[in-house]
């Protein structure tokens, strides 16, 4: 039973909800209002978490999956003592404050994911809990539990219908991640009314299906009932989800059960009519005092519980030094120690050629000799991608020490996983697919990027020269439209020391996750292992100069040989032109515009040659240059005859050249 | 039992598939090699379809969601009797030949959909199963059954991995689409190795949650039980997943049974052991005599279908010519008497403001009185996207007739169904969701405009404008990134009247998917309903032209009515600039080159103003014009205060284009 605090807690968490929302007359207060005791049972009852340390290393994760429902987090956070002040209640969905319509990771403290886009969420409690589970494992000793978390999610309706939910649930199911629990805010209604015009499946039976330990709480006002469901769920080695049955907009006489409820203020006149129906004789944005004394008293057994894992670390400190300090740095996003990239692959120029996956996969080996952070894997396309890990364990339900991971073909769940891993922190996540399916990763590459956090993508068959799948699995726009997602390094490399290159780019990156775009085919090796980062982290740069050149040849990965191909058979007609590599646009975007102006100088004509859309490359040639890309769908042939059909052959590249400096 | 001649039809099946693999050097033996009998019992036991007339309305629908899988699919078609010759098997995945690495509708007679990227077959497959339930009901008489046919999909692991794929199950089952029938591939193999892997759920259970019907073959080769349960699908009112158990690589001593089977030729050596298992002497690409009559005896009943149905097209024709005239529209593509269209919504200059999302849900209201082929609904979002038909019913398992679809909150399968939808014929689809969520429906855009179907996208909630939901729910990249897909035509109409413009070239468009991304918030209108189309049809035109321009603003949507008030400032200060607006880029690059320099006259500058990226509005701006617009993530606060922070004002503009001139 509750007690009449616990009660006054609850309707503080909706009125402060309400009020927040009527005062920016925007939001989705159907949520908070129904959910609130599930949330309360859980944040006062179970969450392991310490307000004045929000980046714990071991606090429990607590993602809102149903993200428009943010001002429970808001409310919640604000009571439990986080640094979110009533002031940034009162400015929800404000520009500058710190309550955003939707939560955001790195925006507001205690939020431990950004969330609003439906089921990505879940999928990012998925890739927590898989970090928990490997972190103990490695890192945990008889004598110390440096790790041992839950991972919380909250989810709606909206998340479960999702696919990208649907194929991390069965991830967490075949991987057997007990400690993530989900509470499903089950209210039958959706944005568009009743759940059942659109909706009728058994969800229970179908985490069943996927190995999940499922419970049922009928009445989702009874906290007691929730309380005991959730620890059921912690006891279980299942990951479980707790179906809990609630009304939206409780306590709304108008609109309570209805979709009306879910995504609009409710405005002076219905909140009133709530209030009372909460027996609530407050002023707006009130929290009565003992429900403020309530939630102090659970501040000192959070910070016991903090300080009893200080104690901990630090003696682990002194037993296990080296593996505390590969920890800190890891949690730092300090990956490895700079010395040893001395050991890294390196290539000589001119030898045999290598894919740039191939070099990828090499580089993935080499580091993974050198720090214990990486982790990851494809999704079920490992032996083409190359992203195996040799002499390491696979990450699998009975070896959580192991680090490769099998996402199965499931490339938006590998994404957003890679992005929940990353969230956790402690490891450098990356996931894999071919670039053409780098669409169905594509809301979860945005969201790294959003959230700042440095996942790293791998992929590769990025052109054309795919050659005999054909079309369907043959990437044109990919590359270009990955460039377009604000703060995401695109990077596209020429050969393996490039690749070598970008990889230690995407591990040195601390806020902007890495798009790594690599062939199938295989290169010839163009630029010399000591020379390749510095100029790699520049974006572009001339690889090939050419004394009074006519024109410079832009291009990128695959095509950067091509135009060295050209530039030398060019020269013996005595057109003399220069070669850039431009293995990253955004790179080069960073850098001074004098750097800029030495690689493509103004007065010389630039002809972009990149094995994919022209749309976009106009920034760099302008209207005096040209463009060899490719504006339509590819096809099936070997590989080599696509290309050659499709223009990429030196002819092709004299033939502009001359058009372009007539 | 089978006899001798079924077996050896098999056989050939799977020689040929492995003949033509082999001579490729490139392909997926595997899945034919496995699959043999079940496509075998399927198309010579059940598949109504008619060789000759592959585009027959009333044909059963066939789906290879396991693209990879081609060679089988050409195998049966090649038997069968379609057009596609020995000589084509032998051109397997070669250029120019009709036998593409991945299954290419339009490409090849007899291919229904083009698969390949995992899951989305299976999705389409259900956009055809809702098609055909809608237009029988709509058009069958008792007398007269013109549509009665069942749609079949064959999918391996990896589809059923899919998250596409669990949304279209779930909506499968809560639509009730009986006539829906799934031959799972079961073959506990897939690319990376053993299922068990990455993939260990009970998807039998899974799909009896979405509340399919469910049946397991446990022996692949029983051609018998395969045929049974065939027939006992169709008589379940329920869509039915019949799982086969199968070995991939069936035959093959060495490969047999895993991932080495799955995606690359066997090989002479192994070949000869193959074939020595199947007892199979023949020479290469042998189709034994009794294995041609055979399938040529099956023509007969093929044929007979196929005029038994014209006989009764021809009789409906008599009784019911409207109706008749309206499906041969329709299944022609041609979707409404042009006449007509002058009853379309119009609007007045310079009258109310209208969100174009609510100009659209106007058009859509108007379209579907002239029209019964107009057919869609939104991902969940149908009140905020604007897709309702008025005085239309809703298309449930109750009521086939209803034309409102409410595909719930599953974007992805919502455009994979509606590519089905447009696939199966005599429907113009449309799907919807907020242009930000684009994105997880990027895949299925891009199959519909590979596949050259007439899908329409609705996106509403375009840019930064939304405000308050904040940057999850804020489109930057969206707009451009999809103009990069080859053969789509993304229109971002500035008012009422484009809006109906752009809508009727949706509509009028045969072979080229299209996406609308209309605003929120509410905008003047500014070009005159007589005028619009003709003006919109061209990509981009003069809106306000100026005597001695020193600049032209180059807007599309929301901000051409920002570029018309600049312009009006400007000249107060006795600056005089152009005004364009660019409703599609698309459409304008089809133009000829003296209409583009009338438009944008290369020696006056251009600035683009476009409330998204900038990233490839250079190529109309070049090097000497400028560019607003958001190279960052959007943020939460009202709708116009974002759009002036991010320099969406008069101000910004006025100071751009000093600058530009100077």
């Amino acid at each position: 039973m509750l007690n009449t605090v616990e009660e006054k807690a609850i309707n503080t968490i909706r009125t402060l909800s309400i009020d927040s929302i009527n005062r920016a007359n925007s939001g989705h207060p159907g949520l908070p209002m129904g959910a609130a005791p599930m949330a309360f049972a859980l944040w006062t009852r179970h969450l392991k978490h310490e307000p004045d340390n929000p980046n714990w290393w071991d606090r429990d994760r607590f993602v809102l999956s149903a993200g428009h429902g943010s001002m429970l987090l808001y409310s919640l956070l604000h009571l439990s003592g986080y640094d979110l002040s009533m002031d940034e209640l009162k400015n929800f969905r404000q520009w500058g404050s710190k309550t955003p319509g939707h939560p955001e990771y790195g925006h507001t403290p205690g939020v431990d994911a950004t969330t609003g886009p439906l089921g990505q969420g879940l999928a990012m409690a998925v890739g927590m809990a898989m970090a928990e589970s490997h972190l103990s494992a490695v890192y945990n000793t008889s004598k110390y539990e440096l790790f041992d978390h839950y991972t919380y999610a909250l989810c709606g309706d909206g998340d479960v219908m999702e696919g990208v939910a649907s194929e991390s649930a069965s991830l967490a199911g075949h991987l057997g991640l007990g400690k993530l629990v989900v509470l499903y805010d089950s209210n039958d209604i959706s944005l568009d009314g009743d759940l059942n015009r659109s909706f009728s499946e058994d969800v229970m039976a179908r985490y069943d299906a996927y190995g999940w330990h499922t419970i049922l709480v009928e009445d989702g006002s009874d906290v007691d009932a929730i309380d005991r469901a959730i620890a059921d769920a912690k006891a279980d080695p299942r990951p479980s989800l707790i179906e809990i049955k609630t009304v939206i907009g409780f306590g709304s006489p108008n609109r309570a059960g209805t979709n009306e409820a879910h995504g609009k203020a409710l405005g002076a006149d219905e909140t009133v009519l709530v209030k009372e129906s909460y027996k609530w004789e407050h002023d707006e944005f009130h929290v009565p005092e003992e429900v403020a004394s309530f939630f102090a008293s659970l501040k000192e057994n959070n910070k016991k519980q903090f300080s009893d894992w200080e104690n901990t670390l630090a003696a682990y400190e002194q037993d296990e030094p080296k593996k505390a300090e590969e920890l800190r740095g890891a949690f730092a996003r300090e990956w490895f120690n700079k010395e040893a990239l001395l050991d890294l692959p390196a290539y000589e120029v001119g030898k045999d050629k290598l894919a740039t996956r191939k070099a990828s996969g090499e580089m993935i080996s080499a580091i993974s000799k050198q720090t214990d952070a990486l982790f990851g894997g494809s999704a079920d396309l490992a032996s083409s991608n190359n992203t195996m890990m040799n002499d390491h364990d696979d990450f699998t339900k009975e070896n959580r020490t192991g680090r490769n991971v099998w996402f199965g073909v499931r490339e938006f769940a590998t994404a957003a996983a890679v992005n929940g891993i990353a969230l956790h922190g402690g490891l450098h996540p990356y996931g894999a697919t071919f670039l053409v399916f780098s669409d169905y990763m594509r809301p979860a590459i945005r969201l790294s990027a959003l959230m700042n956090v440095p996942s790293t993508f791998v992929f590769t068959h990025d052109s054309v020269a795919v050659g005999e799948d054909g079309p369907t699995h043959e990437p044109v726009e990919q590359t270009s439209s990955l460039r377009m997602i604000p703060n995401l390094n695109v990077l596209r490399p020429a050969d393996g020391n490039e690749t070598a290159a970008a990889w230690r780019i995407a591990l040195e990156s601390k806020g902007t996750p890495t798009a790594l775009v690599l062939t199938r085919q295989g290169l010839p090796t163009l630029i010399s292992a000591d020379d390749a980062y510095e100029q790699v982290k520049k974006g572009a740069y001339v690889l090939a100069e050419a004394d009074g050149a006519v024109a410079t040849l832009l291009a990128t990965g695959s095509e950067v040989s091509l135009a060295m191909d050209a530039q030398k058979q060019l020269k013996e007609q005595g057109t003399h032109v220069r070669v850039v590599s431009m293995p990253s646009q955004e790179l080069f975007e960073q850098t001074d515009r004098t750097y800029q102006e030495g690689v493509l100088p103004a007065n010389i004509p630039v002809l972009s040659i990149e094995a994919g859309t022209t749309y976009g490359w106009q920034r760099y040639t302008g209207r005096s240059g040209a463009n060899i890309g490719i504006d339509t769908f590819g096809a099936s042939a070997p590989g080599d005859v696509v290309m050659d059909e499709y223009g990429f052959n030196v002819e092709n590249v004299i033939t502009h050249v001359n058009r372009l400096i007539k």
